[in-house]
């Protein structure tokens, strides 16, 4: 049976999540009941992040066997047929090796978290990103954000309901970027890591937010980070900023740019 | 009666236009309303561009003569209390004179129009920009927008709805950007004009689309423009694409920067 590897958009939203739940709607759902469609005997498929609900994605990974030999292009475009009008896109296929796995084959995760901040309310971001409405000090956020950097015992900033085995975990990199937008500001924060703990990257963003308000020190993101204690970390922020931008493996089947996503 | 110019965003998909319309929500509705609550003899506010059912707003104005003397950043926070969850935004507020007329006071419009171009289904900008599945020449389009500019008999490009007196409008800009977007392109059309006829921008776009395609060449634009007859545009494109960017005023008391409206 060949293997293919689909990169995947979606808005969250509307889900309970990537991962498949008995009584609410899922992205994984979703993606296997337009599969089954193309071909009834399809089984369940793995992706490279279990984004939570309400998270979007940009360029989430999954793979999936298939029983026919399908042209990449024409299977995603009979995969998107069905998954109209829900908010999932196959952007690309790839046809990969039997033993690929998109989760056990990755070895680094991408997110990119949104937030802007301006008095008015967000319209056309509105669901897209973060909305605050105080002045935000994004250098200082980086100052914050430059503490979370490499291996650490990350207790602080895992979910309570976290099933990793261990809380300590290498984060690669946390860039902080702001720019202007009409009325406002627009701060995006960049985590790249091999893998991440459950709610680690709200719990990076509440957090660094704090620093951002002029509430917390770079100092403090430090003694919450050595506390390794959940109580110590700032507020989780919302889900709705939050994008999974792009996974990497040894060598990228699907031919993803990486350049902007930290 | 102090009278105030407001600043306003919205996103159009659920309204039936800016103007109040019997039996269908509009923008104009939406806002009087809210200020009605305010100040219950509040009266019709009229606003700079009648915007068609689903066309969004970065920088519509309006105007409104309350009773009370209120500060301008209450007086928008106020509104935008009562707006909510309607996606629009007051994003500014400033005290004009009497007389001053968000429509007659205006000597220009931009708008904006965003289309992306790639094989897979939108998903974060669903609704907010044209989906086109075929690849796009930027540059024809220019050649052909070209062929727009300047004082012109515009009924080619005009609804057969169209109300206003004359068919004879200047066009003095429509510049066509273009951009890597994942797994394709955004085109940006942005057209600046003292006034615009109904459906004029729509009418534009749909026929310059045609020559990205290049289903049309630019003498095509010539021919069409030069016949005088509405059958002669190309499609008239979705209204989901475009926004009304700004208003121009002799001394604008918003202080909109336009610097990036073309």
């Amino acid at each position: 049976m060949p293997r293919y590897a689909l990169l995947i958009e979606y808005n969250g939203a509307p889900f309970s999540g990537w991962q498949r739940q008995k009584e609410h709607p899922s992205v994984q759902q979703a993606i296997e009941e337009s599969l089954r469609i193309l071909e009834p005997e399809c089984e369940t498929i793995g992706a490279a992040g279990r984004t939570d609900a309400g998270v979007h994605a940009m360029g989430q990974v999954a793979h999936c066997d298939m029983v026919k030999d399908w042209d990449p292009f024409a299977l995603a475009a009979a995969i998107n047929q069905h998954l109209k009008p829900k908010p999932i896109a196959i952007v690309k296929v790839a046809r990969v090796a039997d033993d690929w796995h998109a989760r056990f084959s990755a070895f680094e995760r991408r997110y990119m978290f949104r937030m802007i901040s301006r008095r008015a309310p967000l319209v056309h971001e509105a669901g897209l990103a973060w909305h605050v409405k105080h002045d935000i000090d994004a250098a200082a956020m980086q100052l914050g954000a430059d503490r979370l950097i490499g291996h650490h015992d990350f207790t602080t900033f895992r979910s309570t309901m976290c099933q990793a085995d261990s809380p300590n975990k290498t984060l690669d990199a946390a860039r902080v970027e702001v720019f202007d937008v009409p009325y406002g500001q627009e701060i995006r924060l960049y985590f790249r890591a091999r893998s991440f703990l459950h709610n680690q990257v709200r719990s990076f963003v509440g957090t660094l937010e704090r620093v951002g308000a002029g509430r917390w020190t770079p100092d403090d993101v430090t003694t919450a980070l050595e506390a390794r204690d959940r109580t110590a970390c700032g507020p989780v922020c919302p889900p709705h900023g939050l994008y999974l931008m792009s996974v990497g493996y040894p060598s990228d089947p699907l031919g993803v740019d990486t350049s902007e996503h930290g």
